[in-house]
């Protein structure tokens, strides 16, 4: 197992964007410097250390890359795993081959959850046009048609309510590999972030509910009112999910909690092996934030706490709603976050606020 | 009056060290880069979007840095006030020259705080051996001899008990302008952090109580248990001295606490027209931290609340101290900061961590 990194050690983390930018500003409280790996130049770039600019499936940059730093992360889980593996014969990368694996491409993530007898939506490939009866047998319909690889905000995914309408939309995504999902009736999204570490610790930052438009996370509040016993079943699920992967960093599942009258309450939508948006009220609301424990997990520190001392709801500001930061600025009780992005594209996540209440409970 | 600066833009901060790094994480949560120009690579240029290295007194060099940035700052007082002035005929400077002037020289300090009818220890400059006799008069013995530029951390102080030491440490310090100081027989010390805004608008941290050792800040803690009238004392000195200087920016006020039977229960140490080690707890302890507020002072923004959720005690990190990184890091409640500075020097600044605690009381 790794030696904690001192700090003054430097951290390389593939990807530019908000997420890579608020880990490097936990990382810097913590001593430790960042050098970021990205294909565009983006708000990271900002507060890094140092930026290279390259493909990340350019395994030979990327191994330059890693040379000069002394783990790697990722905020990012579209590094193709050739070129992760690629780096990790140089340095340390955390989280490791096996969460790359299995959230990069929604086949492999719904086999892995559904195998560790975790409950997921009914789902089935499409690879092809010949593969449609069959999916369609498997997920029924309303049902999602959902690209394999590289969806995100609800990019790559449409909804379909018959088979024309399936056909269509799998024309309509070039026909690239799929996974049909069936759409589940739920009462509402919630998430789990749990850190590990290199020893299989864990902790769970309270379970967070979200409220997602269009596919795009609009906020995150705790407590997310679970009842006890399903609180609970979120973290073992989370908990086992992380330990089959061997996982060390941050970890987010994202739930539908389809209500106490079932037999199984919670359905696993969804995990991202990283610091996740659903988790970003963690900075204000808590000692330890979710970026800082994934920086200690992956130096091999030890793991923070996670408690809370407020209640807290987190708002993305999506697009044009960041001209607004003049009126939240103003607003007592609102933690103003803004990436830097410099055009406020639509659907652009260009910031976020949260706003903290006294304590109420967990849940 | 300058319109607030927009997310996006660039503040230069003249001041390379841990103040300046804080300052930057601060500024890019709310979207801003930051430019360090500093004299020795520091902390601060780890973070920074881009450092230039020159000298304080270039003031050719510093007009060079301030034609790419949008507005100016410092986290170090001893920048000569005829370079902020070239700095200040290219962008706005904040804080601005009152504040500088006043906080460079201890003897301009003390005439300054003196003049506005707050009371300040009994003090006389010491320019030649020819003014000893004087200053003995005005300040008695025992008494602390300090030079008028230059000094922090207890450098530059020598502490008297008669005429003797006195001529021997006006030698030692090579004979350059002092002040003789009364040593005032104290309760405690506090500081007062409060942010004032261009629209004199000011808000104001809870009294913090410190304790020095060996002229180096150990430890800041809220609440600092003064009586509520004597807490409102210190506000209003404050207030004072920010007003009169037109303080832009967080300013720290150093007092001492005589106690409850005199009068006149505070006498002002020092000012530091920057933000302040003893404010560092309002990074865990505060919606919006002391490095927060100074920027949006200095940025036109609304000034952020000031108030605690936690009670909080701040400890530095001195020398080797922060060697013992790897137990602060596993002690649950504590927020560990380290600066990410190479050597451990004797007396350095390397870190420091706050002590959270549910909240008790204002004081």
């Amino acid at each position: 197992m790794m030696q904690p990194l001192p700090p003054g050690s430097t951290i390389g983390i593939l990807g530019g964007g908000q997420l890579g930018r608020m880990l490097i500003l936990a990382a810097a409280r913590l001593g430790f410097k960042c050098r970021v790996y990205t294909d565009v130049v983006g708000p990271a770039c900002d507060v890094a250390e140092a930026s290279m600019i390259g493909a990340f499936d350019d395994a030979a940059k990327l191994s330059a890359f890693a040379v000069d730093v002394d783990v790697v992360t990722y905020e990012f889980e579209n590094v193709p795993l050739a070129a992760a593996a690629a780096v990790e014969r140089i340095k340390p990368v955390s989280p490791g081959p096996e969460s790359l694996k299995a959230s990069q491409d929604r086949l492999i993530e719904k086999n892995f959850v559904s195998e560790l007898g975790i409950p997921v939506a009914p789902f089935a490939p499409i690879d092809s046009d010949t593969d449609i009866d069959a999916a369609i047998s498997a997920a029924g319909f309303p049902a999602i048609l959902k690209t394999r690889q590289l969806g995100y905000d609800g990019k790559g995914q449409v909804r379909v309510a018959n088979v024309d309408e399936l056909a269509a939309a799998f024309a309509e995504i070039g026909r690239q590999p799929a996974v049909l999902e069936a759409v589940v009736r739920f009462a509402f999204e919630v998430s789990v972030l749990v850190v590990r570490n290199a020893a299989g610790e864990t902790r769970f930052y309270d379970t967070t509910r979200n409220h997602h438009d269009s596919g795009i996370l609009r906020t995150s509040s705790v407590p997310a009112d679970l009842p006890a016993p399903h609180q609970l079943r979120a973290r073992q699920i989370s908990e086992r999910i992380a330990t089959a992967l061997d996982h060390v960093g941050l970890l987010a599942v994202e739930m539908f909690y389809v209500g106490r009258e079932n037999s199984e309450p919670l359905i696993v939508n969804e995990i991202a092996p990283r610091v996740h948006n659903s988790g970003h009220w963690t900075i204000d609301a808590c000692q330890v934030s979710q970026f800082e424990n994934h920086v200690r997990a992956v130096v091999g520190w030890p793991l923070g706490v996670t408690d809370r001392h407020s209640d807290a709801q987190m708002n993305n500001l999506i697009g044009e709603e960041a001209h607004d930061w003049r009126r939240f600025a103003g607003e007592p009780g609102v933690c103003l976050h803004l990436y830097g992005k410099a055009e406020a594209r639509p659907g652009r996540k260009m910031g976020h606020f949260t706003r903290l209440k006294g304590r109420s409970s967990d849940g």
